[in-house]
């Protein structure tokens, strides 16, 4: 794919426009389509879809690239998108980049030279960093105290509990954090925090920041540790709080998701593009 | 001091209920006046100003005292409480904590056992934190990046830039700080920072807070520094930047004042309680 | 296993004399052997082997178990210990936790129930920690500058990577981390450092830690990067650096092995106390 | 005094070999003398004494210019350096920078235009990086633990406990600071570490560095503090501690100064290089 010379990006939200951008600057030519109601997009090439496609080396789709399953996910277009046609003017050996598929049937892409930028490891480490900055601001928005001196309550040691747990660290809070393996557990105390087992939660805590996609705050480890914090669940639907209980216990929940695009669009969409330029360095095709 | 067993807390915004608050958990008596209107404050002990100041040992007033000159400032209060009367009930000898003057004539404090903590060192030290914090979620609101990655410029290494440049380094930022001393351009480095010298200010900057309470930010360093930031200006009016220029520019400049009633007002109101009991703590009345 | 009250611990350096104080701080009544030349050892019980295995619950033996395949590790011992006759004495029902096998025939570990704390991760990731701070101080006092504004590069990012790579940035260093796969080199970035493919190397560096078990430094790699550098091999025999070459470019390399023995033998031997725990917690005898 | 263009290095350690080396980096031209028994001197310029001084603009003498009071600081030297000869010899125009006088009578300066490096603040702050990592290194040298996970208590925030208990932090360590004053204690606190006062210092530590040059630690915070502790004392004579009862009590002291020029002689070159150019930088002679 190392021939790719110009991109197709067709609809999306802000992310695409910066992804457009960035390729851009990349030195890639640029071919947008379905931003017409997007107001501020002076450097970027407009076409209508077909043009786009037609003098475009690869195609870019949104992330997800279907909510409805029948229309491209593209909220600055004038009109619906159809998907069904707009696959249909991709030839098939037209690389296509995707976010995740959303409601799109798999018929769609299984025609296609597809390539899921939204499922790679590398795309969702580095939509850690606005997902922990989203979550700090959060915090920082819906508390009266500052996170500096505060103790915080990470809850899994994954990408997002990593970074996210260094940040505020990095903001002078008491930070533990609570992992399931004794490897992690380690790693945990040698960043120069606390280091709890996930069924053993408990302590006094001003902030947790939930990353278990799991049943983790249950009755009774909320009543052992929430009594007084502010909860933002980042986990994917439905999180890992117990929101009945927490509402009875008055505790605020957040449950804040796709932060990146809503926090950080510009670093959201350069991730998208360097997604895209490490599957272009690591296929052939 | 070390007598004071009771306080009327009078007037104020939600930092003086929150001081209050902390000063109801240290196991001080207090009775609080000019909340009529505010909703939440369940466990204090309201009293009209009379009872409220002849019921305790000292009276703490708000930051600051009056905005007009003639009543109070209280925000919460149902209704305008002249600072004329007020000091009037006020006797001689009973200790008053005042925060800054504002307004008010100096004539009220002269008569009086005054005490400002509002212009201590460790009151001013202790608020670079909610100050550093609000300048942080201004710049992640007001931005498409995320800080980790950004170049950050801060100016000046004064208790706010000490503080924010830390916060800075430690989401992951690339960080610039400017003085005028040599000791400083030293500690900077010392703490793992770039250092500049303020008047030789130059580079490419994402973000840029102004802690220097100077014009730093004329057109030469505007145009030297700035074409693509968001200024956040941290130093009280008129602050430290040519906004006609920046204006011009497109530099979109926030001028943020008063960060820690606004983004932290319970750890602003800790702040004020801890420096009323480090005055009682240093003199003998 | 829970029903473990007490050990035999019987050989080792320095390392499993702290491994049996911090058994004996947890509650275990412990009996040492092969301790006769050491002299620190005022509080622990000293036993001839017979009588410590038999009054012990649990045997826990040396990392390695023997260096020469006949006699145990015990470096302390007035006399060797002969493994064949060590092993004759344990029966079969009777827990050992062996750190490392050395060149211990198999067949002696085949009849036993035999728990190998030195392959676990737990241990691993937890000796990453004197395994980076013995690699900072071997910086430190074969260098003539501080690593606090020098540049340093860390190859890979597994667990001694990252945990270096940390401590490197909080002396103020500025921090490269070279590292395979894309999700590496974005958790690199997210944690504010510099991120680079381990096979494109280049630089000036002051300070070069590898890591990574393979040739990273061959000739092409040092001209590119080490010119000025020193560089501490902490990957295991024959580590990554084509030494003739280094030696003939007067870049002075220092293979720095089994570091947490010898600069935190109490760390280290709290280590293996923590990892028989946890092999005690998780299994069921 | 920005026309000198020129540099005599008279006398020192391997300081001013790094000074000599870094100025001649700069674009100086240096002349050396009195290094006649240093091998490792390569690509500098060596004289005698009387053309060195004659064919520079500005002289550089050590810290301190003598031990004595006769004689040169020279410890490279062949032979004796007489400093009544040597001041003799420099004009009274020619600028001569010294670092400390040591034991040198007044009246050898009195009659010269002498500026002395060693008394400046920046010179002072810049040398607390390599006093704090000398001071790491002690402590990690004579302790069987890792700093990572320990308790350091830091006395004193000026400005090496404030670069010393931040790179203690970003490995990892519980960093307590103590102060006197109320503003240091609120920024301890904003940098995430514990604060105490200085006269309430109490609570297990694993190492304690002393950097108050006053006895901070008397029998009575001995006994509060040290049971446990490593000491390394970074004040100067006669340092911060009760020796006699620290040894009846077998905690282990390690007075330590002049750590710039032991462990990174290089840095601490460059660092009296830096407050030369700034002394130049500020005057006009």
């Amino acid at each position: 794919m190392n021939t790719i010379k110009s991109f197709a990006v067709i609809g999306g939200d802000k992310r695409q426009l910066y992804c457009a951008r960035a390729a851009a600057d990349d030195g890639y030519a640029v071919n947008i389509s379905g931003f017409e109601k997007c107001e501020d997009t002076p450097e970027l090439h407009f076409s209508d879809i077909d043009s786009a496609i037609e003098n475009s080396d690869a195609v870019i789709l949104p992330l997800p690239v279907s909510k409805d399953g029948k229309t491209l996910f593209a909220p600055f277009s004038a009109h619906g998108i159809s998907i069904e046609k707009l696959f249909s003017k991709i030839e098939a050996s037209k690389p296509v980049f995707c976010g995740l598929k959303g409601k799109t049937p798999d018929s769609y892409f299984a025609e296609k030279k597809c390539f899921f930028y939204g499922c790679r490891e590398d795309f969702a480490a580095a939509n850690a960093v606005p997902t922990a900055e989203g979550a700090i601001a959060i915090a920082m928005e819906n508390s009266d105290i500052t996170i500096n001196g505060s103790s915080c309550l990470v809850t899994g040691y994954g990408r997002i509990g990593r970074v996210l747990s260094l940040y505020l660290k990095g903001l002078g809070a008491n930070v533990t954090v609570s992992a399931r393996q004794d490897k992690d557990l380690e790693l945990i105390k040698a960043a120069g925090m606390k280091a709890v087992r996930t069924n053993r939660i408990s302590g006094h805590f001003d902030f947790i920041f939930n990353t278990v996609p799991a049943l983790v705050f249950d009755r009774k480890t909320l009543a052992a540790s929430a009594g007084n914090a502010v909860i933002i669940d980042l986990a994917s639907l439905p999180g890992g709080i117990d929101k009945e209980t927490a509402d009875n216990m008055s505790i605020p929940v957040f449950h804040a998701l796709s932060l990146p695009g809503k926090v950080a669009p510009k670093t959201a969409g350069i991730i998208i593009k360097n997604a895209i330029c490490n599957i272009i360095g690591e296929d052939e095709i």
